[in-house]
């Protein structure tokens, strides 16, 4: 066969295992050959793709030998080591961590946005945007070509699954937990129930409880009491739309869904907008569906998002107080349009400029 | 004795149970008399308060016979009915409901802020904020008062307990058809799951499930697809602080949460702000608790929240690129400040008056 050669890392992930589905379920690009490379604990593991049985090879230099693409789902320190390698052994990485988002000679892609940026990569790296930030840009992209956007407020309600399978874990032990006992109703009840079920906080890779509540912390600490997922959404919303002043405020905050990030958008534009023009050119966009009829009380929510490709888009409201503005709500499947589908898309997009 | 005569009407309700824990929490006024009024239906039943066992009466004209001050945590309809006959009676009504609060000859107060306005009632009835509205009304006063308020986009995470004892116990519900099962992780599961409890979302008080989920719907539908919770927090927000022109957009969405309403606040001030400055404000309000040391990994959520008596407010950050702006998150019992305590400030503040 003559197609190219695609190499997929950290293939025994979380997301890793997404990507293998989403692969599966997508025939455009016929791929002469794809290469599943682990960690060399997970070397020799068997598993299947497109129906074929593959066995992952560990990851080396040599692995990269012969790969026309490298898709990274690893630790962002596994993809600044590796990403490198892989370029210079004659392969485009595309990597889904946060290591190379922000460096100026990277780009950072969404195809329905910015497929252009694709043919632009002096280092051999693309980067995949973080799930956050991924979960709006379809709409906030096709909105901003009609009306040009200037000023964004975000709030989050992100799923537990974007902190990884230890967090999945974690939120299905404690929901289990507290089945059955009527708690939340007076301060420390549900942290007395997690510590009598052997579930102290200070095990979790939350700094709070999860269920039973919503905790106003994504990611690490960085200047000014901003965490680094707030600036991600600020920097990289930046960075994909190419609007180095856009003007944001996000608040990042934690709730108990396993899987699906949802976020509250005011966005402010520099043209007069309606919800009836909002409406048409959101419905007309291929990866985004319009679910917005608030008379049936029909409006986007997480476990009507879970598992789907693309991106729910609903209470599309023209603001009262503020012009050329509109408020709105999106759910988006933070491990597929989130992550292992945004770097799928970006590497099918390769494969017809290679 | 000589203090006032005190009713509460509503008193075997939700909020009216927390109502009698409140007051016998709190000795500041030496009631006369405290008398328990409810629906025919609850008449005769016998509650204790403040150590002493009182009988539950009918709601009648003639139950307000010699009532100095009458406060109602009652439906809409029944408010709109009753307070007004209250008043006629002799009483200061203090309402709960949203039948009287955007009327202009009724105060609608909040003692941080406008404890003044418990003067200026010349129908007889004061009325007590929404809940959601309330949660970020005393720390937003005393930002005003200091750096002037413009305009605010906030977006809510709401506790079931705001729709009543229906919504607390469908949330346990589904919370103890889900414990064990490994669902939120492809469209429909937990909604089949739900069925197969018996527990269709049909039946259930919120428009889809509550578990697993955030469902961005809170009220009812009003104009240009705005929910009459969004509308309260912007009109209430205006007139409790004394500023008609407010800009407000506000999201309202439901969260798997029972008691505790959070908000994720973006406040822009007239005059220049700090973090410090507002932290030094927020500090010295009576009724605030200040959790913010992110580096601690401290901020507020509701399981530290609920069954607590002041607001929780944390993530303080001065905005990046919004002039004189502060982004924050702010924690308030719906069921106590929300609702009961606010209203039983109210009355301790008419009893000073009287």
């Amino acid at each position: 066969m003559s197609g190219p050669v695609l190499a997929l890392v950290g293939a025994t992930g979380a997301v890793g295992t997404v990507m293998i589905d989403i692969m599966d379920g997508r025939a455009s690009v016929p791929w002469s050959e794809i290469r599943l490379i682990a960690s060399a604990r997970s070397a020799g593991k068997k598993l299947t793709v497109r129906g074929e049985e593959l066995t992952v090879v560990a990851l080396s230099p040599e692995a990269f030998d012969g790969v026309d693409i490298a898709m990274f789902d690893v630790p962002d320190e596994v993809s600044a080591e590796w990403a490198p390698i892989a370029a210079s052994r004659g392969a485009v990485a595309v990597d889904n961590s946060g290591a190379f988002r922000m460096d100026p000679e990277v780009p950072l892609v969404v195809p329905e946005v910015n497929a252009d940026q694709i043919s632009n990569r002096p280092k051999g790296i693309i980067a995949n945007p973080n799930c956050t930030t991924l979960s709006m840009m379809a709409a906030l992209g096709a909105l901003h070509r009609e009306f040009e956007l200037k000023e964004l407020v975000v709030s989050s309600y992100q799923a537990a699954s974007g902190g990884g399978q230890a967090a999945i874990d974690r939120l299905y032990a404690e929901l289990e937990a507290l089945a059955g006992k009527e708690v939340g109703v007076r301060v420390g009840d549900v942290r007395e129930v997690l510590d009598a079920a052997g579930l102290p906080v200070s095990d979790s890779p939350f700094p709070a409880p999860l269920v039973q509540n919503v905790i106003p912390w994504a990611g690490s600490l960085k200047d000014d009491g901003w965490t680094s997922e707030e600036l991600k959404v600020r920097n990289e919303s930046r960075k994909i739309l190419g609007i180095p002043d856009l003007k944001v405020s996000a608040t990042c905050v934690r709730v108990p869904v396993v899987t699906t990030h949802s976020l509250a958008v005011h966005a402010v534009f520099a043209r007069e907008v309606t919800v009836e023009a909002a409406h048409k050119i959101l419905a007309a966009q291929p990866t985004i569906v319009l679910v917005d009829d608030p008379a049936e009380l029909k409006f986007p929510t997480p476990v009507d998002t879970v598992g789907e490709d693309p991106t729910f888009v609903g209470r599309v409201r023209q603001a009262l107080d503020f012009p050329n503005t509109l408020d709105f709500f999106v759910c988006g499947d933070n491990l597929r349009k989130g992550a292992a589908l945004n770097t799928y898309e970006i590497a099918e997009g390769l494969a017809e400029r290679l």
